[in-house]
């Protein structure tokens, strides 16, 4: 199989999981006559999830682009672990509703946690899916492995971060995330002027 | 990364957002026999805000490419900016079903508002991203950028000016914005005999 | 804009509309002991309706290829026309559930006739835009445009007749409508021994 | 009509039919303060389905390449027999949330049964696809039809013997699902050293 073909059912994966996100956005229930802005301006803990699993996913899809643009060849394995990677992203729409739901009550860590491991998961499987491409060498033969190798392992350290940040508060862990994937997404470039 | 990548990603994007709307439009519940009629009738406000939000995002696709396909290049701060775009046309369906729920109640204004917004919002990114593009060189040299520039500018003053109309009356909103998506997605051309 | 461009769209849209079918299946609640596969059997107006739609669904994106592979060029009319055909197509989910809920209850030929009528409307701008394409000229020189035009009015004929059948009972509705996309879709030659 | 096209379509229903799994586990309801932990953990079914049912779809995603890359042309028929084969992939996510719903209760056989049923309806329909390709000779003609129609002819053996588990204990027919999903997901390869 050649990588053109699971960069497309990738690209596929990433682009219904993105915009599968706005389900998780209920229309407020049982509101009072004239109170419809303040139950909206209420939900801010789903538009904040939502946002952030939404700049999040969007940058790991940029980022799977960069990776298979490195690989010149798929085998079986490879295929494997390309889709233990998409089984995370999927699996954000969950965490990304559980969250927003508990994001002010008592059990705000535990959907933290949740959250921001499903990620690590991701940085992780990420790393391990390089590693094994320059082991089989599946990777094309100009490419410096080891910086890039450097740059992935930055993710895995950051989301571990973040995991530790919702051990103590969801708010500042989803503000925290929200932060790194608008920096990534929306490069420190876009605001200089052109050369 | 190319553009026809992230057109790719783009597309599928488009294409989930508009599918997705149907999930908005509930099967009436509890209706008393012989009813169902009257009761599928009654939701017209669905149906009507369906089929807005479903030739707006249509017209928003073809629009999308006319850009994209002016572009020659991609750099990071352009994916952010299409990612962005992007987020405005995932989040359509939450206020559409908003709208759809409110046109005939209290607070028909609120929902118009949100729903008019987001339109002007993804109008705003439109220009950002064409105007990043030729700051930065990123535009097939033959274009007139100028002029094309011009067309553009025109979404957010009509989009500002259904923002204005959604303040005082939400059918009128919806309304204004089915014709104006009519008119752009079945052109005048349509109706004229073939030369 | 090319053909290219807009078939891919537009299969986007057929398989997102043909897989959201599934959603509208849904798991029997409150089932006593022992009671799961009456329970499942009793649910045979929503697996009637689910097949009946994907056979329908699938058997109008052979024919939307077949159409664009004989189309040259595009212009702004034919996309809108062709994004009229896939608002009928996004819309099938709707009507199928409204059919299943209601197959074997007192308002049945009302959602028969929503749900025939759906198909009646996709076949009408399946002609409309054919007729177009040919009036524009937008057909590649070699195609016997004639025949083409007489294959494709049977299909407005077709579904009127469901409409007819749809007005009296609408599980006669549903079988013929399988039946028609099963012939269509898995064609006698299946059957017959290769030569 | 191209195979290429044919594979794109499939693509696609292949993606939208395994993120759509996620929806199927749904937000725990009135969990007391405190309890958030032990009520996702009690949802322990729903996620080893998932799971299961994400690999499997993945690994019959890939499956289908392969076919599809044996395979030369595509006639009516073909295309048929490929619809229905997507139309048990597009099946898969109501037994899964059934599954999961039923696995501790006491109708867990029924769900089970429904399940690997699925599956055992997928791998018949790889074999009829594969033999009438042959039958047919739309197979490119260097490959050696007979060696593969055995491999394939390993799938109903295999999902047969897996709904007979099911007839005794869904548990145990889930993990044997999930254990052979992983076998040829994430093959042995991939923890062997390079050579």
């Amino acid at each position: 199989m050649t990588t053109a073909r699971v960069e497309a059912f990738s690209d596929g994966v990433f682009a219904i999981a993105i915009t599968l996100l706005i389900l998780e956005i209920r229309i407020p229930d049982h509101v009072a006559t004239g109170a419809l802005g303040s139950a909206l301006a209420n939900m801010w803990p789903s538009y904040l999830a939502y946002f952030t699993s939404f700049a999040t996913i969007g940058v790991m899809w940029v980022n799977h682009h960069r990776l298979f643009g490195l690989i010149e060849r798929c085998d079986d394995a490879l295929i494997g672990l390309n889709l233990l990677l998409l089984l995370g992203v999927t699996w954000v729409p969950f965490p990304t509703a559980l969250l927003a739901q508990h994001l002010r009550g008592p059990d705000q860590r535990v959907a933290g946690l949740v959250y921001s491991g499903t990620f690590f998961f991701i940085a992780i499987v990420f790393n391990v899916l390089w590693r094994y491409a320059i082991r089989r060498r599946l990777v094309k033969t100009h490419v410096h492995v080891e910086s890039i190798r450097r740059q992935y392992a930055a993710g895995p350290i950051l989301y571990a971060a973040i995991v530790g940040i919702a051990a103590v508060n969801a708010t500042a862990c989803l503000l925290v995330s929200a932060a790194s994937a608008v920096y990534f997404a929306l490069p420190p470039t876009l605001w200089q002027p052109a050369s």
